[in-house]
């Protein structure tokens, strides 16, 4: 069971929720913007869906909605950013914003994040950079849900990596990725459907690959792009631990299996090893390397060769971003599909908060 | 059929091909060094096998023994590099050595080159930042091979990303990772063993899955990481592109399936978009984030933490670099295995440029 709301009704009642909870004007517009961007990009276990997963953590004082973000060393080119315990949906655009100024006065800058939380999408935070002519770069570390190759037990999260490359009349480059085979997010759609999972998604806690999307539930873990040693999953675990690294050991944060996790009914480390969860934000002008406009008209070129790859009957060679954007650009128009168990959950913080919500009048 | 060579006489052959081709010594003893790192890590495929490859494209006036290598713009952080077509296994830790000295400076150095080759081990040169305590970086793009998500047409190389992380008392981080489920060297092995290869490895030209480890020659394809688009295919199709643009697009090299190939037999592009092939390299000084000895600490920490991650029966998890580095301190002590091909292209070049080798003595 699905409903249809529009976009101004789930960006209205999702500022109105992060104002609820104490943050400032400015802050709850921020996080409104990247959260609802998830559901309009199509990642709708990126967006509203996980309005009630941050209003727990705030009933759980792992949120500070009214952080004083800070840098806390920095260089011409580098800065790591204590975010204050507060919102990653708001940490991680000033972070962002670091990164470019750094790359305005020295061609690139690099920001390491602690004491952050979940910041949504990775790739919002690197389209931030497309409009300055930079090539914008993000990565976050989350809650242990991954099994390094020949493990059983969890070690990393998703740790997703975004790159975001300007263009001039394409559309911009967009990749945004979990260094998984698949995310958690496309579990949960199983889940719901009663379907099984392909093989290479996940295994159970024995280790044993597994088609049950409920898997996680039981002791089991997903699986590093690639799935298993024989299709290459040691090299999506090393790109996972590279995200880990510099998201967290860089910074200062919690690294691995002590990163803290998203729900709230599951307790932190005892002994953590930083603080909180971490991010890496990169931008990278393009007239640092060459000029801009030479640049954009390559990537043109670039896009529009592999659009025309010759192609299996039926199927087309796309550009990163391209699914995102096709679906941005019809639920502007048409809304945004919500199910009934997100719906409910939105209900939940509308009663919790003594806040309006549409399907509640 | 495997003989073995000691370190050293692989060396002395080695630089006296690249001594006759012209080069420096300086030069010579550089190419040396990375590519005999190849043989010493247990990456054959890019060693001394490949010798005769650069030597056949010397013949063909596609290496310049001589290159006058020079950074044609820069900022603080960033330069790109003309490698004036010399041996990538000389431009590359050139240009690396520019990072590494902008990392001095402002934090962070990225330089990206175009009018190169075939770098050897995307390793060495990451490897290069761990003595100045520093994360290095390297990709480079390469000789089209790979089919994207849905294609039937080879569009980009395996784009090796390879990231080097120092510690103190435990052994580096060392991921060297080709954004294909395999690389080709590992085809090779099945060919000359007489094996299939698992399904997800390669296609065939119509873009159906082959296990046949000849399928290259008769117009397949190797696969990005993932293997199909049901195993995220176009995640590591992504991330070759990244590597592709940050090599290619940056510096002005020849990107997509316009890169020029190793083998000298294959025609260059009539209408070329850049100049050579192009790589990228980076490094991060540690303590442009935090202290570096706290870095160290905390990476120690992650690295034993994973080494200890509950694991299936009879395996362990492996930290990235683990297998290069037994491999290394293995074959330093009891030589280099060459194969009988090998063996033969190698007798090839000392025939052709009439230096001595061991066998022919």
């Amino acid at each position: 069971m699905e409903e249809i709301f529009s976009v101004e009704e789930l960006e209205n009642f999702t500022r109105n929720t992060f104002l609820a909870i104490g943050c400032s004007e400015e802050d709850a517009k921020l996080a409104t913007d990247v959260l609802v961007k998830a559901d309009l990009r199509g990642i709708d276990s990126h967006g509203v869906a996980r309005l009630i997963g941050y209003v727990r953590l705030w009933e759980a004082g792992r949120i500070n909605p009214t952080p004083h973000i800070k840098i806390v060393h920095e260089t011409p080119s580098t800065a790591v950013v204590d975010g204050d315990k507060g919102l990653g949906l708001v940490v991680a655009p000033k972070a962002m914003e670091i990164a470019i100024q750094k790359a305005k006065e020295v061609g690139t800058g690099w920001v390491s994040v602690k004491n952050s939380n979940h910041f949504g999408i990775a790739g919002y935070h690197s389209m931030m950079a497309l409009d300055q002519d930079m090539v914008g770069m993000a990565m976050t570390n989350a809650s242990p849900l991954v099994a390094p190759t020949f493990a059983t037990e969890r070690m990393l999260g998703t740790n997703p990596i975004a790159v975001a490359i300007p263009t001039n009349e394409q559309p911009p480059f967009v990749a945004d990725l979990a260094t998984t085979t698949a995310a958690n997010g496309k579990l949960e759609i199983l889940q719901r459907k009663g379907l099984e999972a392909p093989y290479g998604w996940i295994q159970d806690k024995q280790g044993n690959g597994s088609k049950n999307p409920h898997e996680l539930k039981e002791g089991g873990a997903l699986l590093p792009l690639g799935g298993d040693r024989e299709h290459g999953s040691h090299k999506g675990y090393a790109l996972g631990a590279i995200v880990d690294i510099f998201s967290a050991v860089f910074s200062g944060a919690n690294y691995g299996p002590w990163a803290p996790p998203f729900v709230s009914f599951l307790p932190l480390s005892d002994n953590p090893v930083g603080e909180g969860l971490g991010h890496f934000l990169g931008a990278m002008r393009i007239d640092a390397f060459r000029p801009a406009d030479e640049f954009k008209w390559h990537m043109d070129n670039w896009i529009k060769r592999f659009r025309d790859t010759e192609a299996v009957e039926g199927k087309q060679v796309l550009i990163p971003g391209d699914p995102e954007r096709e679906t941005e650009a019809l639920r502007l128009k048409a809304g945004i599909p919500l199910n009934s168990n997100v719906i409910r959950d939105l209900e939940e913080v509308a009663k919790k908060l003594k806040i309006g919500f549409k399907t509640l009048q």
